[in-house]
């Protein structure tokens, strides 16, 4: 997705250890406009695959679910990281590594908010080892959901997570998939 | 507002120890196209009212947040709880405490998120004692950022974060203010 590339060029920020800021638009400060640009390009990557509800993550994954959920007109469900009083009753859950904090989570879903009577699109921000889609999978596999597919803002392609989703068998559409970078800029797939 | 009003009747459980549960439409699972409207219903308040931002809290204030700013159509930026490696450089940081998780955190804002240039809406989905409102604010204080307002999904009235936020002089919108709540139901101020 050209927008989202040319933002990524424009604004994004290239740190040592394999990190890409974001935080300019999509992960602390966030382009809502661009995000709705982004949910209106999965809903035409996703025209007649049937969806009913888009499944994420807290944090990063809210803003990015929810403006795509407006194109689809589906309600969001996002996977908690803490057990907090929100959330009683019985849950899934899935054990998550994060790299970014370099700990694992125990991610939760309500139980009443996925059934096998869903049919889900996985949105999230970023797949680098794919840890966290994977979670969510794991989630939706337990609730008898089904997949329909994922979609990720930024693909580190050159790392294994997409490999491994689609090798399961899952559709993954990602709008901006990065086959390299450097200090000299970054190599997009298209 | 009537429609969160009545959607907090219908979907909204109430538990022992003053617990409102709204997680089927506001801060589990999300019902986008109500938070696009609650977005319209805050646009329509501050008509008038200069606003280039808005700020927020993870995890349940994103997705109300992202909402509303596209009736502003104004940039997101929400507080972190967390020390990520996403959130490096220098950040404002406010202590609050969370009644909810029964800790204390420190929310974090990137400085160059935020400055004396901006004039800034603060949303979030519950009011009670105003803690993180009002670490919301403190921040805005550091950064010379004019608080231009506040709002809120659900205020419980009979507690004193609205008070508090109010003498403080900030505008402050509830668009669901509840009186009183028990098994018998739920008292709005209208």
């Amino acid at each position: 997705m050209k927008q989202l590339e040319d933002m990524i060029v424009e604004k994004g920020i290239i740190r040592a250890g394999d990190i890409l800021k974001v935080d300019m638009f999509l992960n602390h400060q966030i382009d809502v406009n661009l995000l709705k640009a982004m949910g209106e390009e999965w809903k035409r990557l996703y025209e007649g695959t049937e969806i009913n509800k888009i499944l994420t993550i807290e944090a990063s994954g809210i803003g990015i679910a929810c403006l795509a959920a407006l194109a689809f007109n589906v309600p969001v469900v996002f996977a908690k990281k803490t057990q907090s009083a929100n959330l009683d009753g019985e849950t899934y859950q899935s054990r998550v590594f994060s790299y970014t904090h370099n700990r694992e989570y125990i991610i939760r879903v309500g139980k009443k908010y996925l059934s096998s009577e869903d049919k889900v699109l996985i949105l999230d921000d970023f797949l680098a080892n794919g840890k966290a889609l994977l979670g969510l999978i794991d989630i939706c596999e337990q609730a008898g959901a089904k997949v329909q597919g994922c979609g990720v803002a930024i693909e580190k392609a050159y790392q294994d997570g997409g490999r491994i989703v689609r090798e399961k068998g899952i559709r993954l559409e990602s709008l901006a998939k990065i086959l390299s970078m450097s200090e000299d800029g970054i190599v997009f797939e298209h």
